[in-house]
């Protein structure tokens, strides 16, 4: 087996991996194991493809550090009220874009497509959001951890209104 | 590459391969092949998360062996009255979560979310059932199969009713 | 590690890459990329799964070689007036069947379940199309190429018309 292929395969296990315990957290409502999947300066970012395509900043949610994650598990968790709701991710084979040295640091780009299925007590579940990760990804003690997250949604429309991070 | 990585990559790999060939026994409507995916002793129970995170017992389905499970095909191809529909499987590459020993046996436990769709002649598709597979995997004869297969839904609500197993 | 694990490994991995970068190429509407993941001769069938069934011949599209392919991208692009929508593949790990060798080519055999979704300017997701590829892939200058692409679809109406590959 060529040593480029290994590493790829690798690195697909890895994000594989890494994307199965990040919706296992969502979905199981352990909301403050979020923000642990993103290295302490990670950002995260909801945008719908309208704008992403159009190079427009607008967004959703966007966070700049953990700490602004850890503010948003807060708001969800502490004050916000809303509607419960189950989600339930599924998650495309993340397709491993590149491995890129950036001053001393190994950045992985990645992508993988999801879909987030919805369920309200008492009601059938239901699409709620489709869209895919762009992911940048880096070595932190060992692990692969999130250095950006970008969500990049298909529809403008979103049924009531996006709570949860996807 | 180191060995640990390399046996969760294996691992992830076969329940992968596992889940792909389990999905689409039942997708194509193989119902007998479907018992032979778990040991003799081997359990299989679908659950509403309702009743699952709060620890109670109601369960839509509940099999504890092969027996059991090949009775239920029985019933669904040769007794139960129903409207027939299409299943589609869709399951997110698998959470390898722990290889344990329990008395000279090595058991895998992985997790991996589901989405089926069901189709019913003349209609479109729609989303009818998702949630997750909680697995304990063992060895039979070099394959791995499963020791106990625990599907936890996330709606109350079921469209008609669960005939197939998922 | 035998080898025959590690060869399916290597398959599996590298199919799950080339689904990854084909439904990208179709849901980022790179629509002159598509036919690139076929050789020459390559065959693209989508099929509703009634006919398959019965081993009826039609079907909603069957190209039998890249130009075919090339004149739909044409059509898709150029000349068909119809409502735009964005699709969302999400596709299960590939189940990788066999590897036979055929007048000195080696074929590998593989499937893979998809559920596509769509979206119109305006709306909500939805599902629009689910079903599985049945796939022969052939090395080509070392990458992995499909030598056809079966896709059999489970629901008989499509939500308006299938305007672009699946």
């Amino acid at each position: 087996m060529n040593q480029e292929l290994l590493q790829t395969l690798c690195l697909h296990h890895e994000i594989d991996q890494l994307n199965a315990a990040y919706t296992a957290a969502l979905d199981e409502k352990r909301y403050c194991d979020w923000p642990e999947f993103f290295v302490t300066d990670g950002r995260y970012k909801v945008q719908a493809r309208e704008n992403f395509d159009r190079g427009l900043p607008l967004a959703l949610m966007n966070f700049e550090s953990q700490g602004m994650m850890k503010d948003r598990v807060h708001g969800i968790t502490q004050t916000i009220y809303h509607g419960p709701y189950h989600m339930r991710h599924i998650v495309s084979p993340a397709r491993v874009l590149e491995v890129v040295q950036e001053d001393d640091v190994e950045v992985v780009r990645a992508q993988a497509n999801y879909a987030v299925f919805r369920t309200k007590p008492g009601n059938v579940s239901e699409v709620f959001n489709v869209g895919r990760y762009i992911d940048e990804l880096v070595r932190d003690g060992g692990a692969l951890k999130l250095r950006s997250r970008h969500c990049v949604y298909d529809s403008e429309l979103i049924l009531n209104s996006l709570i949860y991070p996807v």
